[in-house]
């Protein structure tokens, strides 16, 4: 069992590099994850799952081929399993991820982006 | 596919009633559920799943038979399944619960604090 709670501002102050996820709980096969972006990511979808993004400050906008949703601070949004879609944020967003233990960033389409899929912090 | 994001605290400003979690998102097969608690709930486990909870305002001690563990605002905890544990509050807490679709509050125990399992806000 975990020993004692996971506090989610600490653990956003541990790292500052952009679009590397890094789990902070696991969940049955679920994991937690903390993330902070910038710029744009690349075009993906998750056969396997849904995503969870829950904003913890800024905002960011989850593209879609046929629209975009803004998600603010105290927000979330589901992105269902096998939609394709891409993320942005103009300015630094940090935003909590939950989503299978093993999903990987960029989903199937890999490229220079994809980041480990096991990072703890 | 949810056409909005998910406002969470236009979603706490819905309800007051306590110990009734409502349910605001599903991700795959699980629930996310905003709550709000004050005073004690009854002692249960889960059996068939882990319960995240997660603090949005307020405080609370989640009890198992062996510690108290306190958890504050932008922090969370997961109760292993099949671990007994019950929850308390002095002031009112609110929280968000990730756990399985179809978990009931009260596990396994059952009793007057049982709350259904599937309402929506």
């Amino acid at each position: 069992m975990e020993n004692l709670p996971i506090n989610i501002p600490d653990k956003l102050g541990k790292f500052s590099e952009r679009w590397t996820p890094k789990i902070i709980a696991r969940m049955n096969d679920y994991h937690f994850k903390l993330v902070k972006i910038r710029g744009e990511f690349v075009w993906h979808d998750h056969p396997d799952t849904d995503e969870v993004f829950l904003v913890l400050g800024g905002q960011m906008v989850v593209h879609f081929r046929d629209r975009d949703v803004t998600i603010r601070e105290n927000e979330m949004f589901v992105v269902p399993r096998g939609v394709e879609h891409k993320t942005s944020a103009r300015e630094e967003c940090r935003a909590m991820i939950v989503e299978l233990a093993g999903t990987v960033n960029t989903g199937t389409a890999g490229g220079d982006m994809t980041a480990p899929a096991d990072e703890w912090i």
